[in-house]
């Protein structure tokens, strides 16, 4: 028996590979701040809960495989405040974004295709893509540039007779970054000009520190109807990860059909999930303002601590709730098992997502690191001074002794 | 932009495709039987809704990966009961039965490679198949054999150096074919010796009517624990289908690590689902005999109304709740088409899926039809007293008038 090409294509999550220590150094007594999973902590909007505690349907169906009406709605609703006009066939619903992106890869994908994603990117975008027998044409950006890719000539050097798709996130994973209106702009017109799908995955769209870039959406852009799929969630929004209630967004009727075939195969996403789901969108706006808020004094946190360990590089991100940073340390993966087997100040480690599988190119991000800013204010101030002495005694305890690894 | 070779491969679901025609005919004021889909009407278990409405963490996390530990714990006592023994790394908590079957298709097929499906089988297996660029080798069989397949000798004419799996419902979708012991071991004889995944979706293995059957499963075979891949699912055992939940039980561990990938790409199965699902496995086993004591009448009212249509070739299925039969019409789809658009007896019509997209096979099927018999009894009886009329009105309206088309 053999397993598919594919399949040993794609490589374990880079987020959850050190669950094992985790869980050895749990065991042993040590507290872990988890810094590794973008999950967020603030609480769900009660308005879920309480949604999903009034149905009591007599037998649980299947919903449509579209999504459930009252969703769909919802999601439209949705795409109205921020003055995009959607038709119901436009909306499929997803068990989360990630079905969502799989369904996208597997719908305009061909083996050996390509797509162009700005690097580091989510590396799960590896999995979808590798499933449908795709290839990624990784961007290259630069930690002292901010990890910025919204370059013209850069992208447009990419593009190949085989190159299907340009895949962004924005606000990014794992890098923060956020486009300005001209950039975008400029990503449209390059799909638009080379006849690309553009995948934006927009699940982070309403965390941006900067009010200059409002609540960001391609699908504003109405002459890459054609073009554009949107990738969208309640996951982060509404810190609602477990729900596993997504959709995708496109206006290309061949694309819809396509995708809608996955979506029958699948019969349809949880009932009950999306019953809440559709609750979550009447929560007022000011929850949004309160999470921004939250997630903005904690970036500040973050990146002012990040700063004081001397040979960190970092730039401030603009958006998600994710700094990448370069470490001054030989290779983050090594540091991670260190931290979690060898290292503990006062009972305490901490856990990031080392930086290489962010990175389609070989040796690229060795000596990076994503930190997600999921915790609360004292509980990062406390993860960061943990991180500090970390790097510090690693640096003394194993780079030192070992110092040929140093390079 | 262009659409997947593999998208364009697949086909919309039969089950679904006459929705619009459905809801058209309901504005009309039609009352529509649906024994289209495999919709349990049955009440969930109060478990669920228990366990969910109980259910309230401040924020509503990402479950590990693989599932929610005690889901993980209920499944494996679960088996235990069955006499099969598993461990913890051999189950993975899947998005329904449907999320299992197509991680497994991508974990084990390549572009070109061949899956021995007896046919007429399940429609979505194309989708799942053919999303990883698979080929589907159809085993054939008869309505007046009675759909059964069990055939060494069939099987093995189909094995081409290609192939990689052997697939089967047991009991059988749409078939009702339930395998015997003997017929399970001759199969599980040919994986081993042909060096194939054999992929069995056991889905529906408590609804056997005929006590020889017991509660069949391939798992009991230890011998084959390197081919062996359960599809299971909470969908039709608990009358759950909205749950989403399901798993797939493999002792291989190339596999398990291939599957883990695609788990961790999609991060997790939805939370509340899980704790629901767990709780719906403490249910009593009255509730099975319960259940199938039902479904057995309602196949008994089937079957004998069927028998009673002149021109109807049908055999009495074993398992599940379908019934594939033979009708005495031209075309199941136009058949269809019509009871929609043109029909009604007192205001009532009826749905089944028309046979030709359960087999791969062109030509095949045409005028076959599967009933799903998740009515109560009243509604069954009405629902097949309509199914005559319609035939017969049909034969008269529209085979005597085209009678060319009858062939």
């Amino acid at each position: 028996m053999q397993i598919s090409i594919n399949a040993n294509r794609c490589e374990p999550s880079p987020m959850r590979k050190f669950h094992p220590l985790a869980v050895a150094a749990k065991k042993e007594g040590k507290k872990i701040y988890h810094l590794n999973i973008g999950q967020p902590d603030l609480p769900t909007p009660p308005a879920f809960y309480e949604a999903v505690h009034d149905f009591c349907d007599r037998t649980l169906e299947y919903e449509a495989s579209p999504g459930r009406p009252i969703l769909i709605d919802a999601v439209k609703n949705y795409y109205k405040e921020l003055g995009v006009s959607l038709e119901d066939n436009d909306i499929l619903i997803t068990t989360g974004g990630s079905e969502a992106l799989l369904f996208t890869c597997l719908s305009i994908l061909d083996p050996y295709t390509e797509v162009i994603i700005p690097e580091p990117y989510y590396p799960n975008y590896t999995t979808f893509v590798h499933a449908a027998g795709g290839v990624i044409r990784a961007l290259p950006t630069n930690p002292w540039e901010g990890y910025r890719y919204a370059n013209r000539e850069r992208i447009e050097s990419l593009i190949t007779p085989n190159t299907r798709a340009i895949m962004i996130t924005n606000p990014g994973n794992p890098t923060g970054v956020v486009l300005d209106q001209k950039e975008m702009r400029m990503i449209a017109d390059i799909a638009k000009e080379h006849n690309l799908f553009l995948i934006c995955d927009e699940v982070y769209r309403e965390f941006c520190y900067d009010d200059k870039f409002g609540v960001p959406t391609m699908a504003h852009f109405r002459d890459i109807d054609e073009n554009l799929v949107i990738i969208d969630s309640v996951s982060k929004r509404f810190s609602a990860c477990g729900a596993r209630v997504g959709c995708v967004v496109t206006r290309n009727k061949q694309l819809q059909a396509a995708l809608l075939k996955f979506c029958q195969s699948r019969l349809a996403v949880a009932t009950v999930d999306q019953v809440g789901a559709a609750a979550l969108y009447s929560v007022d706006h000011e929850f949004f303002r309160i999470c921004k808020e939250e997630y903005r004094r904690r970036r500040d946190t973050v990146v002012t601590k990040l700063r004081q360990i001397p040979g960190v590089v970092v730039e401030e991100p603009m958006g998600a709730f994710y700094v990448m940073a370069s470490l001054p340390v030989d290779n983050a993966d090594k540091f991670q098992r260190w931290l979690l087997e060898k290292f503990s100040d006062r009972g305490d480690t901490v856990m990031f997502a080392p930086g290489a599988p962010f990175y389609e190119t070989p040796g690229k991000g060795i000596n990076e690191v994503r930190i997600a800013y999921v915790l609360k204010q004292e509980d990062l101030e406390r993860a960061m001074d943990v991180l500090a002495k970390g790097i510090s005694l690693y640096q003394r305890q194993v780079m030192n002794v070992k110092a040929h690894a140093v390079d």
